[in-house]
């Protein structure tokens, strides 16, 4: 198969310069002594007169270019920030320049010329524009290569994500976004008119993946969920990408536990060895994980926030974002992990999918997993059995028409089966460190912002 | 790391039955002589009496189980088709049998049992519902060996555009579907109400994949997109899968086209060689694929239709469904190649940012790739230069000011840059030389369908 060449010439137009292959900036040390083609973004300029040290910015990294000659100084003379430039010029060693070299007695062409100031620099090494300066101008200053680093990151936990899974047998899936009624509840749906009917954005693809069990037995999904709460947090987005995994044949939901951490483990991985630049960039510590991840009863959880903080919160029926922050501090500090299980939420606070404990009917066979301090993943054993569906729905005075479709699948036979589902974007969150969402989303969506 | 067991069991619901490993069908061969646990669905019984051939499917394939005990009998007796089974076992040689196996002796243990007989039969070697039968039926009928390969198959087309991509450098990002503004135009976009305010599902991913080659330089999605084109024909539906590619530092559309054919034939090839079964049960044809995909230039399609087939369609400004069939004709039989690129579609047909060709300004850098007849990509070069951009917009008298995001891309800094989309629902459908996307999406959305 043929290599892609970059930058293909025009016949016509061609120069001894211009059929020069492109070299990224990260690769040019064993082009020592030669001449390279640099393409990218001015990142910066230092003007002292008679020469100039230009940065040049592009995907790989950022290389100095030493600008000496009268001629190729006025190419540059009125030019701002980020312009896009191609550089030829000679490799030479150089231990104060980044990444070790520069490059000599450059020619340099102009390929987009930039007259406007940047809203804000994106060429200090830590971006200080405040969070909403810095969406408005999301195409600008996503640039920052700390910002780009996190989108780096995100796309090798997807990746991590996915090959984890194959390599265990499941199926990718892509199931549709616009439904006929709502997925869980009839709260929080964004509505839309579908050529004159009501139609709702899923909130999960909970029903596909489920049905998606009867043919492919394994199956993930990686795709947007929509969830129209009018609530403003820095946990909670509007739209969102989610990992949902499901599958079949568990004997309840310990198995779909011990998949999850296997999973967990393997997306942290891939991340710390396929970024290995951005881990450093970010300074993004590995999170403690004992090979099992220690498991709390939910009720046991309740009564170990009142023994060890005195708030006796034991006849609740979920725990509040500080239980979650305690109940973190005290698997970290007794079982060295970063993550915890909590299973057994109470049946009135999870959906009617949801497998009852069978030891315990006020109790099911749902789980969270909690990741310093904050809820990252939610999932549990399901029901299996028509019958049990058709009591689920008629206990809840749910109807049971709109679920046909979905229902099928059990009036079909279905084995006892499970899953979850994992935010990207809050997964990504939590690894770094940071403290809002809109910090790991590229162009998030809240109450206030639907723009860029 | 540690591997997961499927099927762990409760312990005090152990026996020693239950704690034997589970043996997926299509891998019982190794295990000739001993005795196996197998779980899956009942596909079909032959009952003759004293005895009964059992076929038990699951994820890997059909198997056969001699039942010819009374007590087991009385198991099945009252079972439909798609009861969930588990059966322990004996392994042994038997030609006849599917994979050259059967089980013999076997325990059986009733999972999910089914009152409720089959809207089709999903155990011939084809399925013979009508498609509205089966839709209405998808998470029953999805089951069919033919038709759960057919999503086995898009699967593996997905993760052949993410492996070479990723392998030349390619960063995939997720962005929002939830836009402020109509993507390209006011027409044929699905309205929401977002906390009171109009908000619009993307058409496409386009303006954000294009403000991320700012970022990334090469990037591609994999995405829903909306579209609410009120008409009902077996090409088009109105969401779909679009694989979206963007990337920067071309010399121009014949850059993108070049990376397009390399994709296409790893694509073709991933599936080939990942989905052996699936390929010979759907009898796939590979296509017929030079090395250089041929390309006509729009005028001269027209021309050449006139000259073949006599329709004077030389003033059209767009191709027919039948001149994209004519000339992929003429391209297979002068050239061997079920693709095509028709590249310079005139500017009036093509959206804003669409990169005209110098050469001709009544044409742009706009192809589309043509297979087995139908349009299967369309892309381009587009405009990077802002001022290129002002002016586009102000020619067709579009304001500037919900573009503004998008436009910040230009203002600072873009290379020459294009992409393409292909949507994967259709890639399947023609690859397998089907009819209708509704056979190669899971849950097809229409002007009439929006359930399951």
């Amino acid at each position: 198969m043929a290599d892609l060449e970059i930058g293909i010439t025009v016949p016509d137009q061609m120069t001894e310069t211009q059929s020069m292959k492109r070299t990224l900036i990260a690769e040019i040390g064993p082009h020592l002594g030669q001449e390279v083609r640099l393409s990218g973004w001015m990142h910066t300029i230092r003007r002292l007169g008679k020469f100039a040290f230009l940065l040049l910015r592009d995907a790989s990294g950022v290389g100095q270019i030493i600008v000496d000659s009268k001629e190729q100084l006025a190419i540059l003379a009125e030019l701002q920030d980020e312009s896009v430039l191609e550089v030829v010029g000679t490799v030479v060693a150089q231990s104060n320049a980044p990444g070790g070299f520069e490059i000599h007695k450059p020619t340099i062409r102009l390929i987009s010329a930039v007259k406007d100031v940047a809203p804000f620099p994106i060429n200090k090494a830590t971006l200080n524009a405040n969070i909403d300066t810095f969406l408005d101008n999301a195409a600008f200053g996503l640039r920052h290569p700390q910002k780009k680093a996190v989108f780096t990151i995100s796309a090798a936990a997807m990746a991590g994500f996915r090959k984890h899974l194959n390599d265990q047998g499941f199926t990718e899936v892509t199931t549709p976004k616009i439904v006929a009624s709502a997925t869980e509840s009839g709260a929080n749906v964004f509505k839309l008119d579908y050529f004159g009917r009501n139609a709702y954005l899923a909130q999960s693809p909970q029903f596909y993946k489920q049905m998606m069990v009867g043919i492919f037995e394994r199956i993930f999904e990686v795709a947007p969920v929509f969830r129209a709460e009018p609530h403003s947090t820095t946990r909670h987005l509007n739209e969102y990408v989610s990992l949902d995994v499901e599958f079949g044949f568990i004997e309840d939901h310990r198995t779909v536990m011990k998949l999850l951490s296997v999973l967990m483990r393997a997306m942290v991985d891939h991340v710390m060895n396929h970024c290995k630049a951005e881990v450093a960039l970010l300074d993004i510590k590995a999170p403690a994980m004992p090979a099992e991840f220690p498991t709390i009863y939910f009720p046991e959880a309740l009564e170990l926030v009142y023994k060890l903080h005195g708030d006796d919160c034991r006849d609740e029926p979920d725990l509040s974002p500080q239980h979650e922050r305690w109940l973190c501090e005290w698997a970290l500090k007794e079982y060295q992990s970063e993550f915890l299980f909590v299973t057994g939420y109470p049946s009135s606070k999870r959906p009617f999918y949801t497998h009852p404990n069978p030891a315990d009917l006020r109790y099911t066979n749902g789980f969270d997993l909690l990741f310093r301090g904050t809820e990252l993943v939610t999932g549990g054993q399901r029901l299996h059995l028509y019958a049990d569906y058709v009591k689920a729905l008629t206990d809840r005075q749910l109807p049971l028409e709109p679920f046909s479709g979905y229902l099928d699948a059990f009036r079909y036979g279905m084995p006892p089966h499970g899953g979850f589902a994992i935010g990207l974007e809050r997964f990504v969150m939590l690894l770094l460190n940071y403290q809002n969402l809109r910090e790991t989303t590229l162009f998030p969506r809240d109450l206030n912002r639907l723009t860029p």
